[in-house]
This record gives C-alpha cells, sequence and structure tokens, in this order.
C-alpha cells in the first residue's frame, strides 16, 4: 500500500505525541518538573545549575552574580553543573541564561523565561523584607486585575493592531464603575508586550493597590512602532523572530495617530474619560512618544510620566539613531511650532510632569538639556535622577515610585 | 569605601544590561533577529538549523520529520548543524526541539516555544492550502477577538482563581451585544492556558468566525486544578515548576463546584445566560469532567463535547491513574445517582452531546463502554471517530469540526 507523502507525513505528525523518547534522552526530558534550577539559601546566596554530561564548558550569565558572567563547576555528586554566588542576592528582577559548549541555552529545567527585543532569558524573583522590586513583581495574595490582548481599529495604519490592557481588580465585580487611565509606552524594539513581560505591571499595580498606594485604574500598553501590527508572533507576519530595530520609528506616524487609541479605549472600557483621569508614560523612545503626544494634544493628559526619554535632539544628532529619523520627520507636523504647543500644554497646568533619569544613562545629557528648556520657560515638573543607566531595572523603580503619583 | 554586599549586588543588578557580552557569545546572543531556524521551501519540504560550533552531537526531535528523532549534519559553509526533510512538511502545528551534546535545549534562534505540561518546545505552523490545521491555527487577515486573563473568587477553593476568556471580534465595538459561550476544559496536568497555547483556540475561532463557519462566542478557559489558583508561574505560588500530576484530580470539588465560574461569566460578561446558548467541551480529564458536569447540572448546558474523554471506570480501574481517586471520591456526590442524572440530562434533550475519540487512544474502550451505555437507554449523539490518538493534534481537529456546531 502507497500512501502519498503528504499524508504520510501527516500520520506521523499525528502520532508524534506517541513517539516514546530514546532513554537517553528522556531523563532530561522530564527535567523540568523534578529540578529547583536556581535556589536562594537562607542566607540568600543563591545556586544555579544546569544538569549535563561531564566534560563540557559551560559559562552563565546570571544579573545576581557579582561579574555577571561566570564559570560552572561540575559537581560529580550532582550531575551538574553548579554554581553558587558569594553574596547575598538582591531582590530584584533578574535574569539568566547559559552558554554551553559555544551555543547560549535558556535552562532546560526552568520553563519561565522572558523576552526582551531580540534575546529571551530565564528570570527569577528573589524576594526581599516585603517591599522590594521582586516582591513586588510577583503574583502576591492580593485581589488581582485582569490582562486583556484587544485588537483596535487603526485609521491610519489601515488595520487592526493589538494591545495589552490591564484592568483593576474590581472591574468585573463593579459593573458601573469608571476607572482613570494611564497609557503606557515601550521603548525602541518593545513592543505591547514589554511592560509585561520585563516590566510585570499588573503584578506591580495589584500589589500598590493592595497596599492603598496606587489607585484603582486601567494600563493601556499599546504598539508603538506602527508598520507592525502586533509583537512577533501574535500579528498576521506569523511566527516571525524578533528585530532589534524598525525602519521610521521616529516619523511622528504613532504620535499624531494617538487619539484613535483613545479613542477605542473610551469606547471599549469604563474609562473617566478626561483630562484629570488620563495619563501617558514611557521608557526611552516611549518617553519620547509621551513628550511629544501630550505637547501635540494639549487637553489630553493630565499627567505625563518620561522614563529615560528620548528627545529630538538626542535622536537627530546621535550617529546610531538619527537614520531613523529624516529631515521631513523633523519639519513634520509633530515638530512644528515646539515651544508654542509646550507653552499650551504647561498653561493646562498639568498636574503631574515627571522626569526620571539614570546618571549613567547616554540619554542624561539630552535630558539635562531638555529640563532647561523648561527651566528657562519656568514650566514645573518632579526630577527623579537615580544610579544606573538605560535599564529595565531602572523603568521598573520607576513604574513603583511614578504609579502612586496619578490620580491622586 | 565598603559596600554592604546587599548594596554592591544591587548595584551589580543595576548595571548588569550595559555589561558587555563576551565577543564569542555577542554573536549568538542576537542570533534570533538574523536566522530563520525554519525554513519552508517551496517543494515544502523544510530545513531546521542550529548555528554552533563544530564537532558535537546533535540530534533533534521535529514532529514534521519523519521518524521524528533526526541526527543533525554540520555544514562548513553554514557553520551550522542541519537537517532537511526527505519528504513535504504537513500543514499542523509542529513542534521541535534540539539534543545538543546531551542537553536538550529550546532552538536559540527561535523565541516561539509552547509548554505542553512539563515540556516546552519550540513550535512552527507551516501553513497549506487554506483550510489546514496550520492556517487556521495562524493569526491571519481576520477581525480578530480578544483573550482576557481574568480571576474569578472562588468560595469552593477560598482563594481568587484564573481562567483565560476569549472574547469575539465584535465584543469590544457593540457595546450591547450579548453572546453565547463556551466553556473549554483541559486534560490532566494542564491549566487554563493549554487552549490557548497548544490549541490556539483564539485563532482558530478568529478563523472559523471568519469564514462564517462559527458563531461568535465567548469562551472561558478555566483551571481544572482545584487545588491550584493558576498555571505554574501566573499564581500566588510563584515560579514554580510545572508538575506531571496533581493529587485529589478527579475527586469532583471541580466539577460540582462548576456553577460558581458560570455565575462570575454570567456577570462579568455580556452572555447569553441560558442552557440554548451554553457549551462545555474539553480533552481527556476536561472531557470526563464535561459529562460529569453537563450530567450533574442538567438544566446548564445544552451542548457538549467530549474529547478523547476519561470516563469513571477508566480512572478507577487504570493502575496509573487510580490513585487520583479514592472510593470516597467513587462514592460522593459527583457519582450518586449516576444513572438517573443521565436520564434527567437527556430528557432535557441536549441540542448537542458529541463524542470523538482516536483508534488509537487508551481510552478508546472506556469510551466505547460509555457509548454503549448511551445506546442502551437510546440517548442520542454524534460520535466522531478519527485515526490518531491521545494527542493534541487530534484536540485541535475536534475543536475545527466541534465549533461550527455550536449554537446554530
Amino acid at each position: 500500500m502507497t500512501l502519498r507523502p503528504v499524508l504520510f507525513a501527516s500520520l506521523v505528525a499525528l502520532a508524534a505525541t506517541f513517539i516514546s523518547v530514546p532513554a537517553s534522552a528522556q531523563e532530561n526530558y522530564n527535567a523540568k518538573a523534578k529540578d529547583a534550577p536556581f535556589v536562594l539559601h537562607p542566607d540568600r546566596t543563591a545556586t544555579l545549575k544546569l544538569k549535563a554530561p561531564k566534560g563540557h564548558k559551560v559559562t552563565a550569565f546570571a544579573t545576581f552574580a557579582p561579574g555577571i558572567w561566570v564559570d560552572m563547576e561540575y559537581s560529580d555528586s550532582l550531575g551538574a553543573y553548579v554554581y553558587t554566588t558569594p553574596e547575598a542576592v538582591s531582590p530584584y528582577h533578574h535574569t539568566y541564561f547559559f552558554v554551553y559548549d559555544g551555543v547560549q541555552i535558556t535552562d532546560p529545567a526552568n520553563v519561565h523565561t522572558v523576552r526582551d527585543v531580540t534575546w529571551q532569558r530565564n528570570f527569577v524573583l528573589p524576594k526581599g523584607d516585603g517591599d522590594d522590586q521582586a516582591t513586588l513583581m510577583s503574583t502576591n495574595h492580593t485581589p488581582h486585575g485582569s490582562v486583556a490582548s484587544v485588537w483596535y481599529d487603526s485609521k491610519v495604519a489601515g488595520r487592526a493592531r493589538r494591545m495589552n490592557v490591564y484592568l483593576p481588580p474590581s472591574y468585573f465585580t463593579s459593573s458601573d464603575k469608571r476607572y482613570p487611565v494611564l497609557y503606557m509606552l515601550h521603548g525602541m524594539g518593545g513592543d505591547e508586550n514589554a511592560w509585561l513581560e520585563m516590566g510585570r505591571l499588573p503584578q506591580v499595580l495589584d500589589n500598590l493597590i493592595a497596599r492603598g498606594r496606587a489607585e484603582e485604574m486601567i494600563v493601556v500598553m499599546p504598539n508603538g512602532v506602527i508598520d507592525v501590527d502586533a509583537a512577533p508572533g501574535y500579528g498576521e507576519a506569523g511566527l516571525v523572530q524578533p528585530e532589534a530595530e524598525f525602519p521610521h520609528l521616529f516619523t511622528g506616524q504613532f504620535d499624531l495617530a494617538f487619539p484613535e487609541i483613545v479613542e477605542f479605549t473610551d469606547s471599549a472600557f469604563r474609562t473617566i474619560a478626561d483630562y484629570d483621569h488620563r495619563a501617558i508614560a514611557g521608557l526611552s523612545m516611549g518617553g519620547y512618544n509621551s513628550a511629544n503626544i501630550s505637547r501635540q494634544y494639549p487637553d489630553m493628559f493630565g499627567y505625563v510620566g518620561l522614563f529615560s526619554a528620548a528627545t529630538k535632539e538626542s535622536i537627530s544628532t546621535n550617529p546610531d539613531l538619527r537614520h531613523l529619523l529624516t529631515a521631513d520627520d523633523l519639519r513634520g507636523e509633530l515638530f512644528s511650532d515646539f515651544d508654542g504647543k509646550l507653552r499650551r500644554q504647561f498653561e493646562r497646568k498639568p498636574r503631574l510632569y515627571w522626569i526620571a533619569i539614570g546618571t549613567d544613562d547616554f540619554l542624561y545629557d539630552a535630558n539635562k538639556d531638555y529640563r532647561a528648556k523648561l527651566d528657562a520657560e519656568g514650566y514645573p515638573y518632579i526630577y527623579r535622577e537615580t544610579p544606573g543607566g538605560h535599564s529595565w531595572n531602572n523603568w521598573r523603580e520607576y513604574s513603583v515610585e511614578f504609579l502612586p503619583l496619578l490620580f491622586k
């Protein structure tokens, strides 16, 4: 009996779940269920482990290890490569991966990974004393908000575009209650999943709300790359791999089209649709967008947050970035009458204009220049300067500081 | 100057994003952005590639390869281990992973992974002629529904529990429209994410609705393990690794408590809250639950779907499963007056009672016995028998067949 190739392949595929794996692979096959890949000891040192055959070169990249890159040593008794930190591990959102004989791999014994732009790593949350980043980013015993992935119809892009929406704990149990809205934007190379995965914003908000430190609010996380419809793998382009950069990021198209996102949000969800109950914030490119959008639409946002924000000048004069912006972009609608728009924005007296930057950030000077511009006109803002640079650790800390300031 | 260890570790963590990686790792570091790990050729053969140093043993588990397990051969020109299928690849949801010198790894160049119970693999969707599984599971140019992860307050469990909800494309643009509801249950070791990740039910429904083959409906995907609040990593237990089995899966607690899920759904979402607009279906353990719940609450579900369903007898007499069920469970409320409850269920004349099983399924005989029981009483049902066994490929096919039968 002859089976046509396609049919045969189909039958094989149907049967695949039942093909038993060779004994040698079988053991590792279920490793995820058996081993704790990262163990936090009572003294807060930690051990990382990779179960693998002896005689290979294994290094780990681990943000909780002093020096970050560490060599793993083989333990005969454990049948695994092992590394233990010499010092207590800080209560942060830490990431790690292995390089096993020249190939970068995630931990075969840990299903929890996180993606930032193109890279994917494992992550761990070694909790601290209760008010630390790792605790605030964890799911604790609090009421939980919801996270919805929804699609809005973008007239400007000519298609549906995906965004994520955090709905606070009482949203589905209080059928009439309305909520203020924060629009939270990602950085270059990021997407609508960034504040969920890298920022764990739903967990942070659940915890801040439960502690009475933040108001219940809706948070809308749109995709700031107008050329795509969704994060890699979620859109019509299929299972594409993420790219580090996109062309035309800074054309202003996303910024100028922002009202369609606000309109959709106000029609789809129970929002309080006014200036005093609407905030916009973002990191890096998202901070640039937040400044632009709130300036372009001065009656829209009573609260603005710029986390390590890029500025027009920092992009147009940066040799690594300026190709993302053409001369036409700079002369376009978004930057026309810059000073006049900024004046109108501040005449409206925003309830909060919040700027934060790390002292090691490559955008530190750009932010200094921007603050000087605001200072020269006497426009009020709150300024937070922190150690560190252009990093998610800072953006997480900024979110924990910024969220309690909203809608009070 | 002396830094306290914890502070020092914190500063290191803050700086981690900026530590440059060694040149050797750097190249691979951005591999995800550069390489297409799986290439489908015009003749539908496919090439799989792992970029890694020469001289290692690399095998791949790939459901699209005849024989499933294949050896990868090193190509000097590509600097990678390569495998090309000898035959056309079927248009299914295919999964793969590598074993690289004894360690099972996901593809470092592919960020798209899927988890089923304890394992995690990469997946690909080589689309076919337009009406195949891979196409129906892809995000195509159609209106898109939303997916919300929400928490309902379970009085029986004494805590909030997570569930996923598909809301059809018109949900957020038609503020008054109400929808029928399908409750879709996972199998043993699965969780509320199973029908999203392994089943890609939102994509399937988007496509079936756009083609006019299925009605717009809400789909509720709860977590069927009453002892936990959420899928691994989403609940208060933190970043736990998934377990293959849970105790007390078959006590009936989940089944008996099901009305609280229906009540929450009917209060939180715009449902049509009646028998003719409510369906329940599930795979394996979820099929067992669907039969039990619909029998226990005969006025609740007008549509029932049993996909490779377990039965009371198939658990209590199976040496690998019977420890999950105690004698008390068997004598409990769920199985009391079994025949009487079944009679009342069928007296109500369900609009659909749908049973599907693969001929190689280990539950084939159990299903045969169950059908004999229905036949003996003359209770009507639709029966679908397919090739294959207890596999997601079957459950995906069943969902494509079952969804168009609902609410018509």
